[in-house]
């Protein structure tokens, strides 16, 4: 016996219909995609403050295109988040959709590896066909306007969107969504729903789609080492003088053994290996480290010894220097031992770790190797647990139908290296999952110079997203 | 039986007139130093070339108000050299001084730590009498505007200077002197003198003159890490990629042992005791190593374990890291994995360590050291061996006689943990020696914010260099 199709509450969706909107307005939707990369949001950089604010100002006007109630709300300390609501058609059933993106992006810098100006999009050539280059072309504002084309393409053909959907955009992403807690606290009410989905993932391959049930966690320290009270010429004081570039490269110098693994206090309690199953579905994923490596000009994995590659990425946690200062980095040469020195130090963390004890447990470690003389402060920029998402539940089973239907192939059930603090933020605070149905690729190249989106992974996210409403609504 | 005064083939001077008129002329005197000190001549950084140029014209116009036939020099690749002629007066027998200084100062990084710009000279009170705050205070336009006021002061009394003087002014030697070696050898005839004259050292204490004898020796090096072809996001790579700063760190890390000793493979070969003789007289100096770490806001020394303080800077050989750099150092948080990191490092030198092989000893430390798939250079930036000089001449005599005058009790003979390439470059090409008559004091941030010169130290060091020339001409 077959189950008769679901009853739909609203006028059946003419899918096609809007599948074939979505194709013939994606010039458009391009077009609107580079109107807000052109704009610099850069959320760590103080000097783009207000760029982030014209962001968000373009974001909301987009929505109120939309049929949106939408507007730009304060954030204590940061730049505002955008939050829209569009009711549901009447007699409409379906889960309220808590739409998630963000509109900031990373810094841009080093500018001179770029093949084109980080903020003067481009739709260039590439082996897979066309892309967008520009930064945040994928990472989010390329996958976050997916959805809003989507709602378009909807709207257009249907005079409505089918669904009843709150947005959020935030502008904080980039630099550990600092602020987004207490913004989730104060508008809970206001932000309820029943599913967020999210679009800030990736997918298998270019030609299998994905939906992510794994994230790495992440706590960003940043550690400050000082040495003598001024900087010193190193032919007076060498040999003699604590010089905080030789004590900081020797502490950080040790981070891991000679097996990868990581040397702060208490970093592995508590982190257990992936479930067996899992480890052999990964397995036969068929992932090709080879070919990963060597698009990046390398050959041989770093990191843990023995550890198949997936769970490397997906499973086990990380430490990694981000970036490191101190002395004379000027042309020449500058005879100078420095009072200061500093780097910024990150870990990527699974289940079982808590960033605040791993945050601690890194600051031990460089008090315990602090030479005498030397203070250190280490502060916490960020941080984020490990997520799991439920893989059992009706709104994973809809993204994997329009996922199927759009690909004409199963998706595919992922991990994810990187971490989307905000998922745990919207269980914590609003106890919502998320859906995380992303199109981006391994070598999108998002914290890079030359980020790019393929252009095929932005129509196929738009097409995806509005059988996403069709299965949602249907339901 | 008391020696006869020595027999001067010239009119005896009038030393005291002279003294008085240095006395008198200070004022003025210093009034050119600050004109002097107001032209950023950084020679590390391309952006002051023509200020480089503008404070070589400065010394020429003055070594041309004070008799000399003088004119700038083009250097191959770098700024120009001032060089002067004076001729000896008539019936003049003393040697032929070859007067060595440098124009060039340290870049002045960080700004913000400067109580007054570097670049615009202050004559501040401080704990020991007025001081004078600028970049090149004491290192080194200070120190070489001493002589040229000695000579003025006895011109103005005399209507001669009682030497065959010439004077040599360079702009590299803040960034190692590169270009020197050539020029001296070009020029070796136009150059040639009986003894090279340099003040660019120090005092024992503001109370107690020195000569110096020994100077450690200097490779400086930057080395470059190359890992994975692109920066990466450390979500989706971390853990298997290749970092480069955590590389670089990791084997920069290693660059001492436990007792402070330098890693480099050969690094002692050939490194010799000091004398017992002289150990014992450094002993006696009574050097408070605890005051000299307390003004620098320091309780312990490094460096190596068991070693006697002056030994560990004036006859121990070091290693510094200068400066480092590599991934994300701006506001916030950057969850890259860097391409790319570098690194100055650079090595003081004693009699025996050879500065090429131990720029090769450090090259092949640090290949040893690196991760699959890294890719490393190691680029010499300057490098000169260290000094001995001769304790036994009668110029060493003729300083100590005229410091003792000056002073009112005996100089010193120390040693320095600072180099000066140009005293090994004008033995090798030119076949001199070189008196090393400074005054210069510890705590002159030479090559930090807030470089200082004591007035005294200005003072003595000018009325020193005038009973210098008195000493030389009546020899």
């Amino acid at each position: 016996m077959t189950a008769p199709p679901s009853a739909a509450s609203l006028p059946v969706a003419p899918l096609s219909d809007v599948l074939a909107e979505v194709d013939s307005a994606l010039p458009a939707a391009l077009d609107r995609l580079f109107a807000l990369l052109r704009i610099p949001s850069v959320s760590a950089q103080p000097a783009h403050a207000a760029d982030c604010v014209r962001a968000a100002e373009w974001c909301r006007d987009d929505l109120r295109s939309l049929g949106f109630s939408a507007a730009l709300r304060p954030v204590e300390g940061g730049p505002p988040a955008v939050v829209g609501h569009l009711d549901a058609p009447p007699g409409h059933t379906g889960p309220h959709i808590l739409f998630y993106g963000h509109y900031d992006v990373q810094p841009a810098e080093p500018f001179d590896l770029w093949t084109s100006p980080p903020f003067d999009p481009q739709l260039i050539d590439g082996p897979r066909g066309k892309r967008i280059v520009a930064r945040g072309a994928v990472d989010d504002k390329g996958q976050a306007m997916m959805f809003l084309e989507a709602m378009r393409a909807w709207k257009r053909v249907t005079g409505t969107i089918p669904a009843r959907v709150t947005v959020l955009l935030e502008g904080e992403e980039e630099v550990g969504s600092p602020h987004l807690d207490p913004f989730l606290r104060a508008h809970r009410a206001d932000l309820a729903a029943d599913i967020a989905l999210i679009s800030d993932t990736g997918m298998w391959d270019i030609d299998t789609p994905a939906l992510t049930t794994r994230l790495r966690g992440m706590a960003y320290t940043e550690v400050l080492l000082h040495g003598a009270a001024r900087d010193l010429h190193s032919g007076m004081y060498g040999g003699s003088a604590l010089n905080a570039v030789n004590a900081l490269t020797r502490i950080l110098g040790g981070l891991h053994d000679e097996d990868g693994r990581v040397q702060v206090p208490g970093f592995y309690d508590n982190v257990r290996d992936v479930p067996e199953a899992l480890a052999t579905e990964w397995q036969a994923l068929g992932f090709d480290e080879k070919a990963y490596l060597a698009d990046i000009g390398l050959a041989v994995p770093v990191g843990e010894r023995g550890v198949p590659a997936l769970q490397r990425l997906w499973s086990r946690p990380t430490a990694d220097i981000n970036g490191i200062w101190g002395g004379y980095a000027g042309a020449g040469a500058k005879t100078v031992i420095a009072a200061e020195a500093g780097a910024k130090v990150s870990f990527r963390l699974v289940p079982g770790q808590d960033p605040a004890r791993i945050i601690d447990g890194f600051r031990r470690f460089v008090e315990e190797r602090l030479p005498q003389g030397a203070r250190s402060e280490v502060r916490a920029l960020a941080s984020s647990p490990a997520i799991v998402v439920s893989e059992d539940s009706r709104f994973v089973r809809a993204g994997l139908a329009a996922l199927a239907d759009e690909f004409g192939k199963p998706a595919k059930l992922i991990g994810c290296g990187a971490s989307i603090p905000v998922v745990e933020s919207l269980k914590r605070e609003l106890g919502i999952d998320s859906l995380l149905m992303g199109f981006g690729l391994d070598d999108d190249q998002p914290h890079s110079p030359n980020e790019k989106f393929e252009l095929a992974c932005f129509h196929h996210g738009i097409r995806s997203h509005a059988r996403l409403l069709a299965k949602l609504a249907g339901e």
